[in-house]
């Protein structure tokens, strides 16, 4: 709880639900005749309208990017340190856009919204939306906003993906595409991750097939397997190490099954935490968007053709110790940008904290990404 | 099945039980009043004795190592590319001996087996068991076998940690350790996929607090899940790369969480066998095993100081893509033997299979391997 807002934060912040009763069609061959996206906007859109930002989100994020909620908030937004005044990404020269995707569980339709159709939850028959589908609906979003062209495209991650379609599918209408420990798709071992996660969820025996909340249950204990899962993969092995070693959570073994050592306890308490304030569903759903994402496969396999007709210019950065979306995922769209011919600056940090370092606040980074923004800014004027 | 024996192949083997009506205390303060490990030997022991070789088995190995139990045999012992007459350990030259652990489920006493305090299946009751404890019960095995001294004791992965500890508590009975793609310890990255593992196996409502089998079930997905994770840390990710990259089941996505892509289907179906032939049971209690291994934290976390004791010579391999236990772990025990002053030989492989590689038939690893059991073997005589 912060007893008073920092100087560099965007303040106290308030979400806001927009809908749109214009039906989006969808990837799958499904369609959905209206929805509603969940945003937060930091900053002042600037007259010329040429000075918006938007965040995309990886797998467990949402629109609450910077800011407090209300002065009882235990944390700031999930990429505070990157965003408000003063910061790289700066509120003081940029309208910040923030949003939860579509199929999300913090207030964008998804498969804990009710179904007008059965005037249930969706659960299970919410159509599996793609990165495709969600930068149609970002796109839908900047209409209603009037922003024409966004300033810059930003993400990390999974969200770096959306950023990488928006150049592809909309190359008008964004000037700039950050790109931070992404990759242009899935490996098989990433997808093999991604797999054993939602084995974890659909075996659950509180699952139901996905229709959980309507038998008043949540598949706590799968949901909580993939959480843990998906942290081991976040970290480095060295940041593991630092940060836990062998540390044993009471002196000497119980020769059992509980917790002996401090990062067993570590993995039980975020896989508890996330089960209880994550749809699971939602998370089956962010981690087939995932798996799906390979916009060279409609260009004969070629991530340069598939970026030919992009015209925004990038910055890419990854970290050296991130063994999920490695240094090299990120060289290989280099690569194609640079083969395609395209303007791009590329960081590679060196950096313990493995996957997880984009979201930290690590010198390097943070500079390059505040100078290469400033860039962005005076653009805008 | 094999349509006529390999010439190179020991044959038709027949596992024998050994009874041990002898207690053996254990780590964690209980201790087994009597007990069986189930062994396989190859070859012949020459008169002098001198001539045997121990082989300690990882995971879910067992002491069927090498050759086939029926001319029905779909594939010979897990070893069999490495154990046979002119193979790196031949049998032509050495009296070979492979067992089941102490807590497995392939015939040595373990949870599955009847627990004489109770008329059933010992199950969550049967003591959790560490690598010392493991060795102890090898050394009565040798006594029983009139084995006063190992020619070598020899190990991949987990069984590589036996051989450290035979090397440690025991090291005037093995004049050679063969130590293959292991470690001293693990790291906390190590603990944490074996605490997914185990959480995956006790949180399937098929578990009943370990006591399945009286419930007449088995906690099949919970196994089938851990088994898929250790399958992804077996492989490099390259390897899952070139086998799987990000082949299609069907030509097409169906958009659903069934499977899409070929490394699901393989995951899966590696996770259903698994899980239809080895026992929940025992799969918690050798990740458990892995776990508290750390020989070094007995002599202040010196592994030099709990290694100056030994006197037997070091054969040490690791593979590259590694990523359980990379090359830097078996370092880690090169140096550690150097400065105390040991005699040792190390060999670092160049394979892309990842920590499966100590399983497979890689030229330079069967060749350098060859070479030193030629040598292990001119003392013998």
């Amino acid at each position: 709880m912060p007893e008073v807002i920092p100087a560099d934060s965007v303040g106290l912040v308030e979400p806001k639900a927009i809908r749109f009763d214009q039906s989006l069609p969808l990837n799958c061959g499904e369609q959905l005749d209206s929805f509603q996206l969940m945003i937060e906007t930091y900053g002042e859109l600037n007259p010329a309208r040429s000075n918006a930002v938007l965040i995309c989100h990886a797998l467990s994020g949402h629109h609450h990017a910077a800011g407090y909620h209300s002065m009882e908030d235990r944390k700031p937004g999930w990429w505070d340190n990157c965003i408000g005044p003063g910061k790289p990404i700066d509120t003081k020269r940029f309208f910040v856009v923030a949003l939860n995707n579509l199929g999300g569980c913090h207030g964008s339709t998804g498969p804990t919204s009710h179904n007008p159709r059965t005037g249930k939850a969706y659960g299970p028959d919410f159509p599996v939306v793609t990165v495709a589908d969600w930068v149609s609906s970002q796109a839908m979003l900047a209409d209603y906003l009037g922003i024409e062209q966004w300033a810059a495209v930003v993400g990390g991650s999974l969200g770096g993906m959306q950023t990488l379609q928006w150049s592809i599918a909309y190359p008008e209408r964004l000037r700039h595409a950050i790109i931070i420990a992404s990759a242009a798709r899935l490996s098989a071992q990433n997808i093999a991750f991604n797999e054993v996660a939602r084995q974890a969820i659909m075996s659950d025996d509180q699952f139901f097939g996905g229709r959980y909340l309507e038998e008043n249950s949540i598949p706590r204990k799968g949901l909580g397997l993939a959480r843990m899962v998906g942290h081991i993969t976040y970290l480095s092995d060295d940041a593991m190490g630092s940060k836990f070693g062998r540390e044993l959570k009471n002196e000497g073994f119980s020769y059992d099954y509980n917790v002996e050592f401090q990062i067993e306890s570590y993995l039980r308490y975020q896989g508890e935490s996330f089960s209880g304030s994550f749809d699971a569903n939602t998370y089956l759903l962010m981690t087939r968007a995932l798996d799906y994402f390979d916009p060279a496969s409609e260009y004969e396999n070629s991530l340069s053709n598939a970026l030919s007709r992009s015209t925004a210019k990038f910055f890419l950065a990854s970290f050296s110790t991130d063994w999920r979306f490695s240094p090299e995922r990120s060289r290989e769209i280099v690569d194609a940008l640079m083969d395609a011919g395209k303007d791009v600056t590329y960081l590679e940090v060196d950096a313990p904290q493995g996957h997880d370092a984009f979201l930290i606040d690590i010198p390097r980074y943070m500079r390059g990404l505040a100078a290469y923004m400033n860039r962005v800014a005076q653009e805008c004027l």
